[in-house]
């Protein structure tokens, strides 16, 4: 196996059905990944090992999941100098997804961690694979192609309403 | 020097303020301590370090204090077996207090925080002496008095607050 | 009945499905404990009967949980010296549980509770065992394994997501 | 001196700058009143005390006023059956008075609290002296006197505000 | 029909199920209450005059609840001079509650609305008769042996719960 | 087809369930509308042309509804003199409609969006046709039966509730 | 004096600071505008007379600013069928400006408020020109000349950041 | 003039004293850069003209920093597809920074803004640099010395902490 550019971690398997968003957008975008399990809390010498590696085995981002008082994502950005983009995950023991957010968004100078929305692994994805197509071409096309498919989905909603009888002025 | 009982641990001197409650209220409650800057995100191989020795250094609980994404106590806690006292800072990056509470509040099953209240270093130098004081006579005779001196301030004010004039039916 | 270590108490038995957590971490760490009805509200008098009588009858630790305007835990804590482990439960009057973990965190200087997550029991009973472990090398050894176990939980966790077929270059 | 009608309390004399607010509408109200400095926290024998003797020395309402973990009001409230108001102060330690409010607002079934805005010891006294007039003319008639001077207040605002030149064609 | 104590009224009957508490502790508690519909926002003029002949009609005390930009309570309150007790009520168009507790918290100084839990319809019940009991010693006594109710349903799970099979060495 | 006074637009259909009670009041009211899918981020030039047609196309009011990081509304009125009316929705993923909320209130200096409560697309319809009926006497009309209506089904409500055997000494 | 087509109202000369500003954008957008005090809590007959006369008198938009439990805004809006703009004030007696915003915003279906930002003046005077600027092409035209201004500060801050050395090649 | 690889911009020069940060950390960690206002609100033209040439001009990143109801990052990454980072600003009319996180982090599913903490434009600059430096080795090792001068002034303030007399076995 070649090694993949974007590595993806959490916390617990719970986290799973969230985070497989960000695996399924880097897949379609044609941006190799890797998946795991990495606890800051249960398992803090993976994680530090993970951070530290994460470079020389030739990771280019990290995408790092958690819920409640979330950790990980900082803590992974507190060892390696590759872009950390953190998802705050509403896990079951968070308060409305305040803590999540918190904790993995208000970085102390000097350290920072890309925040995406409350359980947004898609655009977790999607933000690894811009970083990816800074350099990378062939990734830049494909973000062009699946922004232009964004575009051509609301299209599609338009006629839909229009279907449904209602008036439309604008696109008359 | 004898080993101390307490660790008191914090991210920066810029915490010292608030921090330097939970040395004198240890020092009033004859508990040694020691005290020094530990981050979790600029120095995170010397907080593993701290965390990893605590208890074959003889510390017997550990205070850490953080703001902002405050992942110092709960990262002392993911390693150590010690009690981990954790106050929240209200900092200069925080957003009125809430990252840093729920960041340290809000910790996964399996490896808890004791938390304070916001700023509150002085009553995690208290909890500390508690812990101490559950096997240990002499501070448990320190927090009696403390707690009847505690009793003493309000009676005098109970005082104070007659010489100003107000009616008081209750201590006539 | 030899007296146990731990006391847990909270206001009404609908805390129950919550509060008994901490009673089985507690057992399975080796920890006796006791655990009853006590309303800070309703039975103000047991309360106090409670908190005053604690470290005579030989509780080291008291776990309180409560919801709403959680008065228990702090009210306990202003009668004895012993620790006192707060737990916010997210009970059905409570303001998506802010409330509970506002009454119990945010302790005037003086007479800390240490505050555990919303619906934190486990975590109230593993810090509880904590405090004992400081003396007894006994809980210590449990503590040390469950920290282990809970290592180990999470490599299982690694080798199910492989075994889902997500690539995973790190555990190669 | 006669039993006053309204008792006020706090838990400390820095909470006194706003609670004497109270003192003084209940003046101006011509209702008779008391207050001292009773604290839940430190001094919890005292504030049983107070609560159990309040009905039987005479007192008709309380008025109890605390900042952060506010447990005054309501612990007043478990143990004696008169009215109890809620006074909750943006002290110094607290969270914006969240948990000022919370903590005296979201009282269990049970064990009502009559609560008032955020430092709205004024209130609190007028609230007190409703209760008062519910059974004395005379106070009632008092109220409706400090009705009118409100009214009369804001008339007097609208010439103001004429006088610096604003157009208002509804006073014309 | 004698001229009930206690006005309870909300804003639709949508309300009902939460408001209908008040009535039944009112009852319970030997208090004679009415109940109607009373909207500020839809029928102003409604509420103008239910508010102004409260007093003379021979009402004693006004229970009103409300949700969203609860108004009701505070409207009410600027006209009478007999105690308010507001309700916020968890309404379907509310945000978690939040609008309505401040709509009616946070009244300006000269027009307080004793304010109760979130939902807390019970106590609104349970505060109206307290404030009925200051002069009126048969519900005083109601209300005594109501309070003794509560601690003795306290005392009954302890019973339940030592049932289950908790050791319990406080109350053995 | 003439053109319609009102415009309605939202990011996707999946705000069609919130947004079409915007169309069926101002159906009621005899105010003409369009209404189509505008996306300001995945369609952010169709945006823009929307916004600046709407003048010289003969609309009068746009109503934008959008949840999360809202930005319709604002950057609708960013481009338009025309006024705005903006609909926070609850989208799910929302942050309890907090993220919707402040994106379309807190527009700066020189902006303004016409906000109206969570999920409020009929009152942004009402609203709207308030606007409509400043120049136009038959909507004003209207909305003055409309309102009449709003009075009959309390007052409905009221016999309602009495049926339920409520006492009722106000409408007796 | 011609009948002016905008009201202005607020609950005391306290928020004359913040309401001012919407004298001063109408008078500079040529829309003529009355203001005065009117109280919902303090004078509500003169709020209702305010608002049933408002139509009549031939104001064609209401602004009313109100802080704390701001129910003025509300109230009117509950009386006329007329657009009201609300602005939340954040006033010395409100929690962080949230009372204020709830309280106007999240008006019941039926009777909308349009709410601008907090302390949000300007805005709604902004806002009561683009209401007004429906059927008056005068006011139509100030406000795309408003408009253009704003542009222009924007471009000329563009060369005050140039000017002080900072790169830009977007606009080289 | 070589084409800078990251783009600065904001809404105001207002901000400038926030994000001028992000320009300082971008210049010492030798990624060339440029800075200008554009407003999305005031300038909306100049946005999309901004956004859409950003990529074909040679932009790698930007960097967008706004207060309040802040759509400049989230309307930018409607346009691009280069990554952008977005910086909420406490600004003067923001409700204590909520409004501009929510508004900046919470963007919808198919396009990510990568949100930093309040007021975090360093860490923006910083996160600028990372990315840059996936692809860079230059920027890379400068992102390593900066982490190493991170930790050596923790270090130099454990020294410093130490010469104020604290006790410190961990360095002893």
């Amino acid at each position: 196996m070649n090694q993949p550019a974007v590595g993806i971690v959490m916390g617990s398997n719970s986290d799973l059905d969230v985070m497989r968003e960000a695996a399924e957008i880097l897949q379609q975008l044609g941006v190799s990944y890797e998946l795991t399990i990495v606890s800051a809390h249960r398992t803090p010498e993976r994680m530090f090992d993970y951070a530290k590696q994460a470079r020389e085995r030739g990771l280019k981002v990290i995408i790092a999941g958690a819920g409640g008082a979330a950790h990980l994502p900082g803590m992974i950005a507190s060892v390696t100098t590759l872009p950390v983009i953190g998802v705050p995950i509403h896990s079951s023991n968070s308060i409305d997804g305040w803590d999540s957010v918190l904790s993995i968004l208000q970085m102390p100078s000097g350290v920072p961690v890309a925040t995406v929305a409350l359980d947004g692994a898609k655009n977790a994805g999607i933000l690894a694979a811009q970083i990816i197509g800074v350099a990378d071409q062939h990734v830049a096309d494909k973000l062009k192609s699946y922004k232009t498919s964004l575009k051509e989905k609301v299209l599609n909603m338009v006629s839909e309403v229009k279907g449904e009888g209602f008036p439309n002025g604008f696109d008359a």
